[in-house]
């Protein structure tokens, strides 16, 4: 057993949603770091919905998955064999360590963790989250004091972040979720100014409800119906932020924005952008967000999923909505 | 005779495309104006895409028009009766005179033509049409010498300028056209560096072909398969101006562009803008045109259609695709 690892591969491309069939668990030897490289045990496996845009077929911000090729996906873990000094034995790092219990890395292809961080909240809100939910709100999104941001999927990780920065700068936030137990969170923990339960309320009405005077900033995770109610209450010289559109990663037929022309009418921008490109700066997004976390007043909730066995299941959370936070599998326990 | 004016008003509300009903021709007296008004006669009646989207039920930019009201339209045309000193009689204006042989105007409603003005140019590469791929242009495409530009409804009148301008900005122009004889001119007297036949050519392969690199700018004046098709082929840092979709305006059901997640994938944005917004700068747009007129290097088409009572045709034109130029109604002859 010592000498083994576990890692998923994608067996089946989906059509549609996951199917057991999607991803295979594989038992195969452990690898050995070659010069240059060290050996990362996988402690926390980030599950977010862009894994599933990796498995279709066409190249994507990231070359399509091949079939038979290990899963990708953003985890922290330790080193524990090393044949580079840059990364030592007992190092912590971020990066894209797979669907699996370990992984050879260059010390080019990961980021060190500093000796207090947490490798948990590296995949959340000091990691790919913080970041995504801070430069896409502040550098794309670009909000001003007083102006009313609409956030979709609130209470996911990355929605219930930019939420609730907009609301520190200033903004009036206007948070959508799927249950109501969701909604009561952003409502009594996250003090949200207006919250629509996207299953339950009339999209439109809700939004024109809530924002009598439109939408300046729309942070979209979803696409779909939503994506066009938003749009259709763009304020003058509104603002879309595409982060994502999950609605739409496991559809055969994509379905667009049929109201995109209200982008004409309110002299409006639909912007998309990708953490990538931020990375290099992490250390800005730690330095907001790392306060607010440490003084209590920015909330962050967990999913946790218990074994990389579970995986494909944190996976589908995303899909079906059952989860209530940041999805997250613990893939082994800490050692220090 | 001389006491009425003629002019077209909403009679029905059109389903899809404008039919015999949608406007009628109605002889009225000629109005006189009151204090602070000016009378205007009508010379030459732009017409133009967005004229069919103001007679949906629907408010856009503009207050939908109500059934029954004066049609409107901008123009350009004389002062022949005045109760203003700001706008004396034999004064040439610009703005919005309407499908009407005559219209009273307040001198804050409209723009007065300098002495050497050309009227009709004011209604083409001097006026709306020039400030339209302007600032369209240098202010939301923002372009850099050496990007590829891809322009559709490159023989029309905005997107033969955004073409022109594009080029004398350093860039690589494709443009799509939907006939042989708009292709060569394309080809032959603007000199484009690639020229796409919509209805012959497969759209996705032709871009790739034409723009091996990407699409910098999509300057989209049509919606539908095109934008999709040029959203898939975006370059890193892509901008979709959004002009108009003109194949969406006759449409019940308007269709969204299903390839806007290719945004986020090439951290590209699709903005909208209303040339109104523009047109207190508009001289900037007219001296930087102007010259290219006078020097024979900016060309521009012009599609001549004789007479008020042929404007409801022409509007047809615009969506039938049989026009070659800019579309324009002379309502009057000079009197200078």
């Amino acid at each position: 057993m010592a000498d083994t690892t576990r890692l998923f591969v994608l067996r089946e491309r989906p059509k549609g949603a996951l199917d057991a069939r999607t991803l295979e668990l594989t038992t195969r030897p452990r690898p050995s770091p070659a010069a240059g490289e060290a050996l990362v045990r996988t402690r926390w496996l980030s599950i977010d919905p862009t894994n599933r845009t990796w498995m279709d077929p066409v190249d994507g911000y990231l070359p399509a998955l091949e079939l038979g090729e290990p899963m990708r996906g953003i985890g922290t873990g330790e080193v524990i064999a090393s044949e580079t000094d840059a990364l030592p034995v007992g190092a912590h790092v971020s990066g894209m360590l797979g669907f699996a219990e370990h992984a050879i890395v260059r010390p080019e292809e990961v980021t060190r963790l500093g000796p207090h961080d947490d490798p948990k909240l590296a995949v959340g809100p000091l990691g790919h989250i913080g970041a995504t939910a801070w430069f896409g709100l502040t550098e794309v999104g670009r909000p001003e004091a007083g102006e009313t941001v609409l956030v979709s999927a609130a209470a996911g990780a990355t929605g219930s972040m930019v939420a609730q920065i907009a609301k520190k700068l200033g903004c009036r936030v206007i948070g959508t979720a799927g249950s109501d137990a969701k909604c009561a969170w952003l409502q009594d923990a996250l003090g949200l100014d207006g919250v629509i339960h996207y299953r339950k309320e009339a999209l439109d009405g809700a939004i024109a409800r809530h924002a009598p005077d439109g939408v300046d900033i729309y942070w979209d995770n979803v696409g779909g119906p939503l994506l066009d109610a938003a749009l259709a209450q763009l304020a003058l010289g509104g603002r879309v932020v595409l982060c994502g559109g999950i609605s739409q990663y496991n559809a055969e037929r994509p379905v667009g924005p049929a109201a995109y022309l209200h982008l004409i009418r309110q002299r409006a921008r639909m912007e998309g952008f990708l953490v990538l490109d931020y990375l290099p700066r992490l250390e800005e997004a730690r330095s907001a967000i790392g306060p607010w976390l440490e003084d209590g007043t920015l909330r962050f909730a967990w999913h946790e999923v218990d074994g990389l066995a579970k995986a494909p299941e944190a996976l589908g959370l995303l899909f079906s909505g059952e989860h209530e936070g940041k999805v997250v599998v613990k893939v082994a326990e800490a050692s220090r």
